[in-house]
């Protein structure tokens, strides 16, 4: 709530005290999880015979965290907290001017505090340190599990990227509706089309922020968003994206709502939930039949660029573009792909920091096939390794996989689901994903609920599927 | 924060989790101040030579503090947090139905439990069972010396009412402007007038809540009021009183942010700040001749209902009234003085609670001159008995009284305070303010703060004074 506050609300002159703040409810936090006591209660709590399988599922979480918190000496925390915060501020200045010599020297004081945190993990939790790092958020992971899913969908992508680009280029290209769209009428469309997908706003809000996010509880979720008067789409399709982050939230089990296995899985399937509701459920041309007359009835515009049709194609765009926020679903993957090649690189050492742009750029021309001008564009372009993050990037793409197997499997396990999407019907879809993930919350390993939901592992194969059919059907 | 994200923010479905939330955030901060290891630290700190003043300050409001908060058995705490809960949601429905058997047995419990809480409280501070309730919201006070300032205004106040009704029936009737008044004009007239007086924008917020408060930090202080379209003073008259407590919340000392010394001193000279600001700069002429222009040309309007004396006239207008928060500034203290001797007669079982509204009447009677028609406008107006708040009442007049005293002597110690009033010049007052109060937050008790700045033990007879001028002088 705090950082939603300071997002939405808060006036500039309170940042410096609220990172006190949040600092000191941090280490207050800290410090009840890694209590003296704490590894006797949690052995004597194992030890029961009566526990039922949640109970048993909360203290595997707790250990969890217990170990996290306790692998790391408070010095090491303390030095890591300044080291991120300086080195962020470093990249804040470094990325307009493209100088990437100029951040060098922070991100290097901060990749070695992070290699000291992944070795220290990696003793703790007897994995591998660049698995240690991925389980902070995404607990279970593996690079041997995310290898065997990236490295094969990584030899089709880019002769994939070229074919839809070649399909795409034979295609009338669509229109853009013009502007100005009013945030306050953006701001009714987004809510409406929330509304019919399952948002609750008696338990949820929509607010702006600079970089929009999915926050609050699962009893208060809120998402906010950004507005461009010229374009609406960007918004939309941000909240839409926001809004399958919250539907996970808020359906996280009542019974173990302020529980560790109350909570949700991990980053991956988190990022599934936002990715099946926007790329899966919301770019389909289903539900631009659906959507395009509201959003022409709530802009009050008619003409053909308002079209499903055309509303569709504009949201399935593809190009080859040198920033991953911006990129489109088909490409995305390899910007994702390259980060975690190279942030493994770095972290065992393999690869140098100050041969970090160069590596970049060539991954770029491999994975993308372009080649950024400058480090702006390149190396500098995510705040991720500059805040300390590294492990974090692959649960995009692995969000992005999950989404499709998933999106497929309830498509099957109820025929309702399909056609509901273009009448605007979405209560079978959350039905099924409510029972399937959401209520599920940390009660099994994401691989679990994955197999449980989908009936086989997560590939890469149901994906692929997803974009040739969608972007490579003629 | 949450308090106030509570109060303007929250969507209603996120209000159970929430008090959860904070009932856990309260348990936490009470487990740390009430740790056995405590007593211990406390002495230790004590016992060093080489502390400055502030610091020995610091450990004294320690100590307060934990005195306070290890007084009481964790049961007790539960058993009175969940009987004012209940107690106040009785009341909630008691009240509008002028229903005050409904309430008494859920109000005899509380009672009970808050004689309990009296007595060990008492014990720890080596005061009588009402004191230790005062010194919850007035650290240091007692019923000896509010005694001493309040009978004697008590003797002269009906006849002050009386006078002041009976010049009021000679003068001409002052005319209220006509609304509609829009939220959003209101706001800016709000915000244009705190600002001039000194609040800060970069570190505060102006909102709407149900029940106007400041609450935040002091970084970030955040005001709220609500407004009502047809009549813009309540809303106005309630953000310049909210804005003399945001003052001096922001003007406590840096250095002490997040110690118990640089905390405000307590609720009577917090009060005695909005008061300030409210009565004693806002309501004045003075004041009235520089804000009239403002409001004329923020809404507007012309005509003579617009003019300065009229709106000071309207400011002032005394009437005897059944409700204590409506009631202006002559006959406020009657509501209180009647509130703080009933109290202490329920507490010592002087007064039996079932003979509480007849005993309210009386006093109504006897001190403000009408009898309420039901307990509705009653025993029942107040939630503060209801929410087992015992001890708080006096800090209202005892502020009004403070606020007196002290804008006397800040006008006698600055010759440049009182013309600034007319011309918008705030900047004087707020200096000595800043000086003599805010700056020192809990460095001092609230009787030595008031005697340093005023030269003078805290009485009655500046507030008297200042109510003769006034109202009493044709």
């Amino acid at each position: 709530m705090l950082h939603w506050d300071m997002a939405t609300q808060m006036p500039a002159g309170g940042a410096e005290a609220r990172s006190e703040q949040v600092a000191t409810l941090k280490l207050v936090c800290h410090e009840i999880i890694a209590d003296p006591s704490m590894p006797d209660l949690l052995s004597g709590a194992e030890a029961q015979n009566d526990l039922d399988p949640w109970q048993r599922a909360n203290l595997v979480e707790m250990r969890r965290s217990w170990l996290h918190a306790s692998a790391l000496p408070g010095d090491l925390v303390e030095a890591l907290s300044k080291a991120s915060s300086t080195c962020e501020m470093v990249w804040r200045q470094a990325r307009p001017n493209s100088d990437f010599a100029a951040v060098l020297p922070a991100l290097r004081e901060l990749l070695t505090l992070v290699q000291c945190v992944a070795t220290l993990k990696a003793e703790r939790l007897g994995v591998s340190p660049y698995d240690a790092l991925l389980d902070q958020y995404e607990p279970g992971g593996s690079s041997a599990a995310i290898d065997a899913i990236f490295e094969p969908f990584a030899r089709v992508l880019p002769g994939l990227i070229d074919d839809a680009l070649v399909l795409q280029g034979r295609s009338r290209k669509p229109v853009a509706p013009e502007g100005p769209f009013p945030v306050e009428i953006q701001r009714q469309a987004a809510i409406k089309l929330m509304e019919r997908i399952g948002f609750d706003f008696d338990h949820g809000r929509l607010d702006i922020s600079l970089h929009p996010f999915c926050g609050g509880t699962p009893d208060d979720v809120r998402i906010t968003t950004r507005y461009d008067t010229d374009d609406f789409r960007g918004a939309l399709m941000g909240v839409l994206h926001e809004t399958g982050h919250a539907l996970y939230e808020r359906g996280l089990p009542l019974a173990w709502r302020r529980q560790p296995v109350g909570h949700a899985r991990g980053m991956s399937l988190h990022e599934s939930q936002s990715l099946l509701v926007e790329m899966q459920v919301c770019r389909s041309r289903d539900f631009m039949e659906f959507a395009a007359p509201i959003l022409r009835d709530t802009f009050g515009r008619r003409g053909p660029e308002w079209d499903a049709d055309n509303l569709y194609r504009l949201g399935t765009q593809v190009e080859r573009s040198l920033i991953r926020v911006d990129a489109d679903e088909v490409t995305y993957p390899a910007h994702v792909i390259l980060r975690y090649r190279l942030e493994r690189a770095l972290l065992a050492g393999d690869l140098k920091l100050e041969d970090l742009p160069e590596a970049w750029d060539e991954a770029m021309h491999e994975l993308v096939g372009i080649v950024p001008p400058d480090d702006r564009q390149g190396c500098l372009q995510d705040i991720h390794w500059y805040d300390g993050a590294f492990g974090y990037f692959p649960t995009y793409t692995l969000g992005a996989m999950t989404a499709a197997q998933l999106f497929d499997a309830a498509k099957r396990a109820d025929p309702a689901i399909a056609p509901g999407i273009a009448k605007g019907e979405f209560a079978p879809l959350l039905g099924w994903l409510r029972t399937n993930v959401h209520g599920q919350a940390s009660r099994h390993s994401t691989a679990e609920i994955i197999t449980a939901a989908t009936g086989r592992k997560l590939d890469s194969a149901v994906f692929e599927r997803h974009l040739r059919a969608r972007y490579l059907a003629a």
